[in-house]
């Protein structure tokens, strides 16, 4: 109890991955906006004016903070489950090409693992796509000189991958060492990761519309330019302190919604894209690590297509 | 941060693509009216009746606010996903056309090709039919004159471009170049298209009920018609400005539920179809430039439909 | 621009489509009993009780009609999502079977073209089951005359439609005509067009629980018979004028959400369903002016089930 | 419309259905609190303390409410829907069957006839299992004696019928009256009814979060605690039956979240189970009045499995 | 109705498993600070400043709350979702691989017992992950001493045991004893199960962003120290006593949304695993006890792969 305790007031005082660099200009006009309206109050300028503070109905600013933050939120979180997914279906695909094509000659085990890594490496090219950045080294790793090659010259690398993988799905398939229904039921596997990428690139490119950041903006610049006129009789001197608090929160709420909006980039309240390809990457390792019982009988295989 | 800093304050003053525009004239309205209360209780009418502020209930005005925003962004957002939908299953039926579709002649990858653009053309017939447009050069560059002249006659173009799809893919498999279980997973995809162009033809066709549309505009009509009465007691000659900048925040927010309910337009809240378009068009041009290597066994492919 | 203004006042005043009919009665008789209380007061009983106003909290009121709009909207949507489906159903199903079915005698296409037409029966079918109404010419047009006969029996004439479709495909499958594989794909769209059938079903029979019905009534009828007792020392023999606009505001939210709560109906704010029917039909008569190439090659059709 | 007038007005005032009987008590002792307060106010105690009225933030009230309102019904609903769902899989599945599955000998109709009856017991099953009560004659009419006994011994009755019905298929299967691929996808739809079952004992099993009911409660009881503290001075010796009507329409909202949260009860806000159980039963009774055309072809019925 | 009024006022004061015990610092010390300032107003320090609370706008607060609220109970709703998924899989998987599994040793049925122990086995194994715990004895009942070796060695438990539920199946169907359609929709079924796991670790590892955490954290606390500058003119000595009751509603709503974010624990508004497993556990045993009809036949079982 004692150590959650300290946590919690920890966690309030925290500036890193808080949104207070990010609005502190902002907060700073603010006040002193405020301490300026308090000045020309102590000069005896009519500035003290009440009724400002019901012009602006609160509920519509909260209402609007709020479906600023829900929609951010909820791009954050389908941006999350897509990688979700893209982690399930790197772990299905892998675990049923592994268990279940056919190895006839040595090499095919080779090739087997190659495209396993290959899956690793869809993911990270996507990620390295949605952060806008060349292939690197990271990606050296897991695929061919070859194919590594290749993907500097293209558009969009993890559509390369994904044509290779699905490649060489078709290729066992010719080959007679998996049937046409795991075919299929593999290439559905691969196409859900085709989705994902472009769901990534849905939230990426389609932010808010336009006209709600616009609007929402000039409504928080106009309730809290009405705010010290508002304060200013009740509070004199400390007006700009309070206006700067004020407009901490509602400029804090919005900021957030912004950041969140695109979660693929690099800072603390994006999604760890870094630690969910190296999970993949161990799983991946630690599959290749088991050795499926059924190889045992790969020898006299009877399919359909082989079986006359 | 600083480039942040400036940018923010860009936006919030930014006229192209906010809702400034639409809404001038009824702003305008609103705080001649003011005006004219004002000049009223100038005369010594008895318009002040600060009651009149609590007769219809902020909070009432802002949920149903936020549910009409809601609902418009709703149908936004879907329409974005059923895009994002058609992006995937152009890819994924353009990846396994290309990879598992046997050529057995050389003019099999001319008409392979030809199909994966016409992929291409039933997006850009369905941004043309989603907007009312006939079909023109656009789609040509993309389908046969035969076929351009054909969809000039035809009453849903989508629905024919997804028709000689699946003739297509039904006449491989009839002459054995794709097996039973590839044609349904490819069908099946096709499907999910054709699923596409009915969501947008759904959300086009059905804006929000007509009376949620009335009883809404009638209220914020109250609300502003009584706001002067409640203010002019304490605003004086001011009450115009500010029955004007109320009038801007209320009417403002349902604009913009007005402008993006139908996403399929062209203004700046709406979605950018032709980037999409343009997107898969170079998709698909890339996947051309890959050679999937299956083809070297097409030869001798041994399917279950051929095997005895 | 103009054109927009001129539309936005335009539908403001508009009755028709508004709810204004359906709350006149209720909304006059608290217009009434406001006067009333103003009578009493005008003879100087002790009606005026300021504090009534804040005893029923306004944000109770607030959220609880919106959770009413909210969920009578998604019924609405969910109920269009519907018929969208059965839309894309029937266009995908008519597609597949024109392109896939194989026709042996001339008379097969003849009967072909009689189950694309019972797809549009099933619609209409479903459309005059949700609307209680019994089977009419419209259907008849459709459908053979012992079909008619037989459908007059029945309790639900839908489901005998969607027998009658299944029984199709499955005797063209007895005859070779489609293989397995595309007949359970046939068979899962048509699956999904039950589906549709049953969730109208669901929406229809199941309105928002009735406690709830109930409790939000009692709600409001609190709050606009303590309204008067509130504001007639403020606005004496306007009372009862105010008292009518704001029973009008939420009897008002209210009504919209009764009305659409169940869209299968006639009046203007229901689901277009007699256009939709339409469409389909418009769109299936297009279908059967395009001839698919794969029946050139319906002569020497290699099936699995007849290769040997 | 005037039909609807006294319809809107006999609903109002309606107990049955209404949440009255069971928060009366707790509404009697608030308005008793609330009279006791006003008699200390009377014998001149210091009990009128109006600032107690914005202690409990009543937007804090309201949105926790609403919260509750929204959860609840979102179970209801989930609840209706996986009811819908068991209809139209059993309308799916019963269909399917009764087209595809090929009679050899007079008893397979009979055995046909036995497992679409074994579908509409599942239902039922379903029904009794949550609503913990013994299975009973209604499930008697649809199995087999021997069935009916061996339910008896078993934990989780529905399951057992599942198991029925798959084995069922599997040994038509066997049999070589349907093939694999209409095995697949009948299983599958079975699947889709035991994940019903799975769904409503989720919604059974896992109430919302106790913390939450907690703290709820304790809000409620704080707010109705400090009402007549506020409202005394004002309002003397009304206040019992004020505070009587508020904590009437709090704890109503509360009480029908308790109420539908579980809607497979038997009380007038659950859903109507025994009216679904009937629509199927009847629906499957007239699907076997109708016969399907392929069984005039089940003599020379031609499988892949038999073709060699 | 007695018994529920008892019920009601017993939950309502009830301390296990309400959000009192982790709380309780924070309350205390808010309320010492309002003691702290009534102190001080007692002493003539002008501390009372009703302002105060009209600056931090509760209907901010209340949203964010909400928002929170919502936020945390949705990953309770879809991680409680995610294992009705699992029993779903599991009773699915269990019932096919029962019934459709030809035997033909007697040494089969017992490796087919042991596969339906993986299931539950699995269920387990994700539990454990979850709970950060390693693999243990109620793992050991379930597979064999050498599975839980090597178990032992294994960073995800869960994907080893899917990866031998998937060997099985692949090698009953290189066995001849399921056939390829099967073995598709089996490894379907297996794939949903790793889904589940992958839902399972998102909602664990992806807690609400950093900054709305923060931030929220921070409005909270602004806001009670706020609290007392503003109550203190009025409630004197009793300001402290109130602060905390505030103080305890607002943390409390807080509180509630931490605990219940991560379900995935042991105190008493988790889920509960260990019923769910215990329930699955039990499913498996009675369908062990029956005895599908289909082993009559595996003798001489018909299948495609060995029909020649």
């Amino acid at each position: 109890m004692h150590s959650e305790k300290i946590h919690w007031f920890k966690l309030v005082f925290r500036l890193r991955g808080s949104v207070i660099p990010a609005i502190f200009h902002r907060v700073l006009i603010c006040g002193l906006f405020g301490f300026f309206i308090s000045l020309l109050y102590h000069l005896k300028f009519p500035v003290s004016q009440p009724v400002f503070g019901n012009l602006v109905p609160s509920v519509v600013i909260g209402l609007l903070l709020v479906f600023r933050t829900n929609t951010a939120y909820e791009r954050f979180w389908e941006g999350r489950k897509a990688w979700g997914t893209l982690v399930n279906n790197v772990r299905n695909l892998a675990r049923q090409i592994w268990v279940a094509v056919i190895e006839v000659n040595p090499e095919d085990r080779e090739s087997k693992i190659m495209t396993l890594r290959l899956l690793v490496a869809f993911a990270i090219a996507t990620k390295l796509h949605l952060r806008a950045k060349p292939i690197n080294q990271e990606l050296a790793n897991l695929i061919s000189p070859a194919q590594f090659h290749k993907l500097k010259t293209m558009n969009n690398p993890p559509l390369e991958i994904a044509f290779w993988i699905g490649d060489y799905l078709q290729s066992q398939y010719t080959h007679g060492c998996i049937d046409a229904y795991q075919l299929v039921a593999l290439q559905n596997l691969l196409n859900s990761m085709v989705d994902v990428l472009g769901a990534c690139e849905r939230i990426l490119k389609t932010p808010i519309p336009l006209a709600y950041a616009i609007h929402l903006k000039q409504l928080l610049l106009i309730y809290c330019s009405l705010l010290p006129f508002n304060l200013v009789g009740n509070l004199g001197w400390w007006t700009g302190a309070f206006v700067a608090l004020v407009s901490f929160i509602v400029f804090g709420v919005e900021e957030i919604g912004i950041e969140i909006e695109n979660p693929f980039g690099y800072d603390r309240n994006d999604l760890p894209l870094n630690t969910i390809c190296d999970t993949m990457l161990r799983n991946i390792e630690d599959l290749i690590s088991l050795s499926p019982s059924v190889h045992a009988h790969a020898g006299n295989a009877k399919f359909t297509q082989s079986s006359n």
